[in-house]
């Protein structure tokens, strides 16, 4: 998995890696909050590289990417960030854009400036399309509003009881993922303190460009998510006009840690009915 | 800070940070057990980077380096790590190789491949450069032997209990480190506990290698580290014979953590004076 850099339009680095067969279509994977490229684990990167060019991007602020103190109540920066790495990997046509809880946020905020021309289409997983009071794509469970706000503390106890209230909110019911969520748990700590407090200093909604997004979408979204709301995957499926919905009985906030290979699948046979070629 | 990567002759990947002039002194920077090129800090980087041309690698099985099954027992893969970097910057002579705690055994291993050809001076920082029972350049103090096995755990309750061992090993008495510590701990925890236990489980010894070495070296080390014994610095000291000593008084196991422009400044007044140019 090769690792490379792209600069964005602030001067902030954005790094990534790339993996799969240079010429099939584009999969661009956007971690959520206090996550990294890392997040996906090896099972999911190795099985969807199979399929596709999969490029994994460490967002702003966290992973080895470039953490500048201010900018991520804009917009247009995470845009730019996203349109940054597609520059690099020259990908202009046929690109489905994958976002993890706030990766969904950043995912609408590289549409609302670049818009679908790029891009054959979309996936939620547990992903939030706004954020702040009253808006129905952003609507937090309770273990997000417990960690708050001892989660932005520079304290290491306090820091890490807080976290503590995700519990196996990425890990639900699936055996032996000891080590998958000591590196969640490690990646989320290791993200600087005063960027998981940033990521939430923001008021934003995308609802009018979910309903007129021109491209399909997949939403996957576990019933029991404590940390986004189910409600935010019917909120989406209300705006879109092309939308599948899969709720995943039982599963919390990260899919593709509880089920890789039903993740995988579910991927794939969206894409495969994909129209817009790469 | 360009990202590269390197292979290495199992075929690990080996990714690395660039910084600082092209034509600079290279500064190899090798980190310790379940930490990753992050350990450094910003501060300690950009002020390397305004003297010399720093490469900070991710140990194999650490950050963003491949991390294989196996191996980790065997001096000749932490060798060609090391040397896959520095072919793949094309540095053949004049680099100066830094290992922090574990990243001193790794220094070892490959000068006991690769001589010093490419190599002007090298510098342990609360270094090891034995590891296993009677080896008096790996003795470890009472926070690693607390911590073990706890930290093999892939329980991550087990594992959490067990870091915590360490306690303010890494930031000793510097104030408003809370943000470091989390990093530095998230780092420990997102390294997978197989690894943290690979590490260990070796025997090895480089005592005639230190008796032997044609260039200068420098030992910084803390008086009260409580990771890596003081008496490992000594027994460096003892048999290298052109070295130069750097005891912190009161210093746990990161110097550069607890006295950034100290240690820096301890850096280029020995790199000044070395002969051997790049």
């Amino acid at each position: 998995m090769p690792i490379r850099e792209a600069t964005s339009d602030d001067g902030t680095t954005i790094v990534y890696r790339v993996s799969g067969p240079e010429a099939a279509r584009p999969l661009v994977l956007l971690h959520g909050w206090a996550a990294s490229l890392r997040c996906w684990g090896d099972e999911v990167l190795d099985s969807l590289s199979k399929e596709y060019r999969v490029v994994a991007l460490d967002l702003r602020g966290h992973g080895y990417s470039g953490a500048p103190e201010s900018g991520y109540d804009n917009p247009k920066n995470w845009a730019a960030d996203v349109a940054a790495v597609l520059a690099a990997e020259r990908i202009t046509a046929g690109a489905v854009l994958l976002g993890w809880s706030y990766g969904g946020l950043v995912l609408c905020d590289y549409l609302a400036v670049d818009g679908t021309s790029a891009v054959a289409g979309i996936v939620f997983v547990g992903g939030i399309t706004g954020i702040g009071r009253g808006q129905g794509g952003g609507r937090v469970g309770p273990a997000m509003r417990e960690a708050i706000p001892g989660v932005y503390s520079e304290k290491p106890g306090v820091a890490l009881r807080a976290f503590g209230a995700f519990g196996d909110a990425n890990t639900g019911a699936r055996d032996n993922v000891g080590a998958v969520a000591q590196n969640l748990f490690g990646i989320s700590l290791s993200t600087p303190p005063r960027v998981r407090e940033a990521l939430f200093a923001r008021e934003a909604g995308h609802d009018d460009l979910l309903r007129d997004l021109d491209v399909p979408a997949l939403i996957v979204h576990g019933s029991a998510d404590p940390v986004v709301e189910v409600s935010v995957a019917q909120h989406g499926a209300q705006l879109l006009r092309d939308v599948r919905v899969s709720i995943w009985e039982g599963t919390k906030h990260a899919p593709f840690v509880e089920d890789p290979a039903r993740f995988v699948a579910e991927i794939t046979t969206f894409v495969a009915g994909l129209d817009r070629s790469p």
